[in-house]
């Protein structure tokens, strides 16, 4: 059972990023995207205020910069050459001081520079200087570089999907269980996802890192009249008869993650819900079936419109098919008109075509489908047909 | 009991932002961050890829700009005067090509207009051009006005905090109780924090809005010598007797949080981990005592680092003493030597020296703290001392 990435495919993935960003005439980089600094360290770390960077200097040699309460666990986990600290934020001699003194230590000036932002950014009360005013380097943007070797996953990428899948499918399995009458979002929600997180553990046992959110499913408010508003938030509804009902489940395993969402009834469910429901279902079949290589995102979404055309319902929907799915809940492509990215093997995407109807409810199943050679696999497992959806 | 903000607020704090950017020679603005954006208007959301901004136009009327599946939500929740909307992401026609209709329409061309940031942005995959080369305007960053309006709280948002402390400490209550040799941290802390939610929503019923993360307690990974790692991340790991634990309880309540943390030990510490627990309560005791109108965050800070200079320690630390809290979990200012802000009644900090000792764990209480007109008042109210943290 893989609980992790091998240090190995860090260091592949590292050459990789080196190779994108030299044919962008790169000699050296700076990034700060935390998502990016894990896929390409497997160091895992909360962003606050402290600034956190990685940079690779003109000998190929990988560096984290980091706060001095981050060096320790950097020094263990993170598949890195050099660790370097500083003493705090703000601090007394501010932390961009401290790196300016490391790139300049490691030859970045007058080279050219790959940079994801031009400095580190924060909602959490942090200011500094931007990278350009710190040292006289010419800077290049690479952004985009990292997300583009994320598009395609990696056979230990996919594994660890999969087995986020897997818990997922506990975690809503047992919501479905406890949506009844007359409890609220948030007891179903945790009593589902606590429950699930226990087998969870019990199962992978103490070598399992969540880097995430263990097991869980929830409804994120969307219960009854309020499903309607396709991201509503946790507001503690109690669920009633005949309420429509969607779900999120989920696992993080080393910092993947899946979607399975589902379209469920309290109970009971009337023509009109029927009626909604049989469309999205259609829309996600037609989704479905049309992922495969050598297609673009943009022709998948075309199929879906045009059914919603057809069927004189465009006027509900209210966002696109789908995205790509990995270290973060949402990723670059989509499944949108505008997006003309080609469809390639090891892409892993969410597929939720929905539907939403003021007043009555929303309509939205989400898979976790992974593209392959000739087509494509569903990933996730959960029963979509309306009968298998009454709780 | 308050369980919210009221829309009155909102307005008063549209209208001391209005102000505040005028005294920029603004005569509109443009906002992207979530954080502010909440603050403003009261509408909480998850954010993506897709775009959301506020702008306030020269006639001061305040402008909600996000895509089509947030309209019904924002035109419910939201406290501005207009919501308008794209389709979609990317889309056909990329968002800031109708965000630059709707500057145009209302106003912004050729005025002087506040920014906090010059585009969107986001890790999920999102690409867009920013303000300037949108509309021909005079762009003057207003970064900071929001967060500084947010230093003080406003009598709703001390209620909100508190409600935040009553069940953080239930939690971490609980957390204690169930702390054992032989448990998973991640069991444990599930267990806890599904309790101290289900009191917490059958005490508070459906006009409890979360905002954020309901009831919660917590290790995030200090466990045992991991502890010694001031931001360690859950690990799944198993609590041995003697372990040294390092906390942390919470609710976040209309998206209001406060911060509870204490370390403790299971079943029984030793001398050495007597001595430390000794220092770092004599230090957050110093910083209590010195935390009073007048004086600045740095005078504080000086007063801890003093006393671990004292006792020639300064070696073990790792990080400042606090910060504020709020609407984000780390908030301007901070307890840092370089942080001279003067210290004013009305703002809620953390209080949190800590001290790290490879291999046998960290040493951090933190308590939240309200600044009052002659000295401050512990919001947090869990015991402190020794005897009461052996689990």
């Amino acid at each position: 059972m893989l609980l992790s990435i091998p240090k190995s495919e860090f260091k592949e993935r590292q050459q990789n990023f080196i190779r994108e960003a030299s044919s962008k005439k790169c000699e050296a980089s700076v990034l700060f995207a935390v998502a990016d600094i894990f896929y390409l360290t497997g160091f895992h770390f909360h962003p606050t205020e402290r600034p956190i960077g990685m940079f690779i200097d003109p000998q190929e040699k990988v560096h984290l910069f980091l706060p001095q309460l981050e060096t320790e666990h950097a020094e263990e986990y993170a598949v890195v050459d050099y660790v370097h600290d500083y003493p705090e934020y703000p601090g007394i001699k501010h932390p961009m001081e401290y790196f300016k003194e490391l790139l300049v230590e490691f030859g970045f000036e007058n080279k050219s520079v790959g940079y994801d932002a031009i400095g580190y950014g924060s909602s959490m009360g942090y200011r500094g200087q931007p990278l350009n005013e710190l040292i006289s380097a010419e800077w290049v943007s690479v952004k985009g570089i990292v997300e583009e070797l994320r598009f395609i996953k990696s056979d230990h990428e996919i594994e660890l999907i999969k087995e986020s899948c897997r818990w997922g499918n506990l975690a809503h399995r047992l919501l479905q269980k406890y949506s009844k009458a007359g409890y609220s979002e948030i007891e179903v929600s945790g009593k589902a996802s606590m429950e699930a997180t226990m087998a969870m553990i019990e199962t992978l046992g103490p070598e399992y890192k969540p880097h995430g959110q263990t097991a869980f499913a929830t409804f994120r408010g969307q219960v009854g009249p309020e499903s309607a508003f396709p991201h509503a938030v946790t507001q503690n509804i109690i669920l009633k008869k005949g309420d429509t009902l969607v779900t999120g489940a989920a696992a993080s395993v080393f910092g993947y993650t899946s979607e399975l969402e589902r379209t469920m009834f309290v109970e009971e469910y009337n023509a009109e819900q029927e009626k909604h429901f049989n469309y999205m279902l259609a829309a996600q079949d037609i989704a479905i079936a049309a992922i495969k290589p050598g297609v673009t995102y943009s022709d998948v979404e075309k199929e879906v419109q045009r059914y919603f055309k057809e069927e004189g319902i465009t006027g509900l929907t209210r966002h696109h098919t789908g995205h790509n799915i990995g270290i973060l809940g949402h990723e670059a492509p989509f499944f949108d008109l505008g997006d003309h990215t080609e469809i390639k093997p090891g892409m892993v995407v969410t597929v939720e075509p929905g539907i939403y109807v003021p007043g009555l409810g929303g309509f939205r199943h989400s898979d976790t489908v992974l593209v392959t050679e000739d087509g494509n696999e569903m990933l996730t497992y959960y029963p979509r047909d309306l009968e298998s959806m009454i709780c």
